[in-house]
């Protein structure tokens, strides 16, 4: 078993950086397009042999550190009793927009309601026993809030800001439901054997660092101090966080996922050496030449200035479009380039 | 004349925060809707008469302290040779993909070209002479380059990034004509009556530290220094900067326009005393109640803590579903927690 990707989680020295890619398992692996052509997003992620199949692909064909299970933040969602679809972004039927509409969800049984997530998980863990470690996940409370709220993506989240600001009972309703079904959909992975926890909060950085502390922090801060996280540990990704670092870090976590919108090494120096960070390659930068993309790998690792507990990244999923054989040839540079 | 908008472009005294609006001229206003209706999005800025009415709009509902041109960032690119609509977003049917398309773009001579832009200022010179500044715009280069490479709005700017990265030479000459041609448009405006220039970096955010440093800060800064800026501040405003602020700072200007991703004192101590800033509460605070517009005004100005130079303002634009009540009651606010 490559222990590289937990090694570093916990901040123990490596011998070379591990490194594995957000999305890893998707679109622009034509082995993946295979698996996909045959069924839904949905079904796939329902189908336990599948979705284990596709989590595989990349360890295989890219040679990174750590599989991550191949599902959907909303996967949850769903069983609350919200009716989800994809077109191919996904839509809810029925928006929460009032406390009539949060008091019909319900905290969903893992075990009952989720299945398929906890048997691919299973399969994986045998599956990947001389391999590389299992990544779990979940979206933070409040990015699954925009979802249940907005309905569909947005470009301004116009009606979970508003909810926030002038129905904040009902705001607060949502959050705390949300985040009680997070915690039990999390553990429930760490039971099947995930064995490391990563918790998108894509939609964390659409609000001000004040507002964040505010209406984000307290319910992350709940998740993560509820999960069993004695050897597991947890990376917890805001997306647009950069600016709000210190008060991100009160959520705890060992590990901060960074988009690529800061320079490394400081968003190191500002987190301090208790905690990792995971990043934060620009994803676009795996359309460039081979020689811009090593020159940009080399670039981050020379950020991070062998300190332990990097683990390589992009700063957000990989593009659908992007060559799979440049995201090979990254991974290849990230384990030359930063061999000991 | 009202020059507290002035003045504290300048760093002087004033005796309240001075006040805009980003989109202050809008479609949130019914009375902009009433223009409107009578024409096309582009033939009311093409309209002297008609974009100096809205313009003035704002200045008379809300009580701001400046005025600003109604236009939009890409006028002046169209006379370059590119064929603009709006559907409602901004689209070019001949997007720039190859050096020949770079070669085939012209500079606009700005009086033949764009005349009704430099009419609509000399009529608001007159008509605000006893009220407020004028405040004239433009694109930066970068986001400039981004309409007319990707030809529409994007998610990932996934074509203008690999030329960047594939391309250098074409993207290096692309950026060369944009910003000679900013250069020459900005500097026609302020001879026209512009008594302040701002400049639009809406998209400078999209790269990484690193990559903004290379790619967009020697064309904003080429820019900047060659605007007739002795009698004219400039504020540069690139969203999404807040991560790279010291970087951003290189290219000069007078006041540094932040996005509500950062905590304004913060952004202050970073930048030092010979720069203002302009900002930066979140739009959709305006879908609040009055106590949290309130709540949140105070904040920002709190964050400020009385350092001369700065400029209140949203930190983007000001969204088209916002009641203009609450834009009106939020400069309110801002002239009275401020006053002296």
């Amino acid at each position: 078993m490559n222990t590289r990707f937990l090694d570093a989680c916990w901040g123990k020295p490596v011998d070379r950086t591990p490194v594995w890619l957000m999305r890893q398992a998707g679109r622009y692996l034509p082995e993946y397009m295979a698996v996909r052509s045959k069924c839904t997003f949905l079904e796939l992620c329902k189908t336990p042999e599948l979705a284990a199949e596709v989590t595989i692909q990349p360890v295989d064909i890219l040679g990174v550190d750590a599989a991550i299970l191949f599902s959907d933040i909303l996967t949850p969602v769903e069983p609350m009793g919200m009716k989800l679809d994809f077109v191919p972004g996904p839509v809810f039927e029925n928006p929460i927009r009032s406390m009539a509409d949060v008091d019909k969800l319900r905290i969903p049984q893992m075990e009952q309601d989720v299945p398929y997530v906890l048997e691919t998980l299973k399969i994986l863990r045998r599956e990947l026993a001389s391999k590389v470690p299992l990544i779990g996940f979940g979206g933070a409370p409040f990015t699954l809030a925009c979802y249940m709220v907005e309905g569909k993506g947005s470009k301004d989240f116009a009606q979970i800001k508003r909810m926030m600001y002038t129905a904040p009972e009902v705001y607060g309703a949502l959050m705390d439901k949300i985040t009680t079904m997070s915690m039990e959909y999390l553990n429930a992975q760490i039971k099947a054997g995930a064995q490391c926890i990563q918790i998108f909060d894509t939609w964390g950085g659409i609000l001000s660092p004040a507002d964040y502390e505010r209406y984000i922090l307290p319910y992350t801060t709940t998740l993560i101090n509820g999960l069993n996280r004695v050897e597991t540990p947890v990376i917890h990704f805001v997306k647009g966080a950069a600016t709000m670092l210190p008060i991100v870090q009160k959520a705890g976590g060992d590990v901060m996922g960074l988009d690529w919108h800061v320079n490394l090494g400081t968003a190191r120096d500002i987190l301090g050496s208790a905690m990792g960070v995971q990043g934060n390659l620009d994803p676009t930068v795996l359309y460039a030449t081979r020689e811009i993309i090593e020159r940009e790998v080399k670039r981050v690792l020379d950020e991070n200035a062998d300190r332990p507990g990097h683990i390589f990244n992009l700063g957000h999923g990989i593009l659908p479009t992007v060559p799979p054989e440049n995201a090979k040839f990254m991974v290849e540079c990230v384990h030359r380039l930063s061999q000991k």
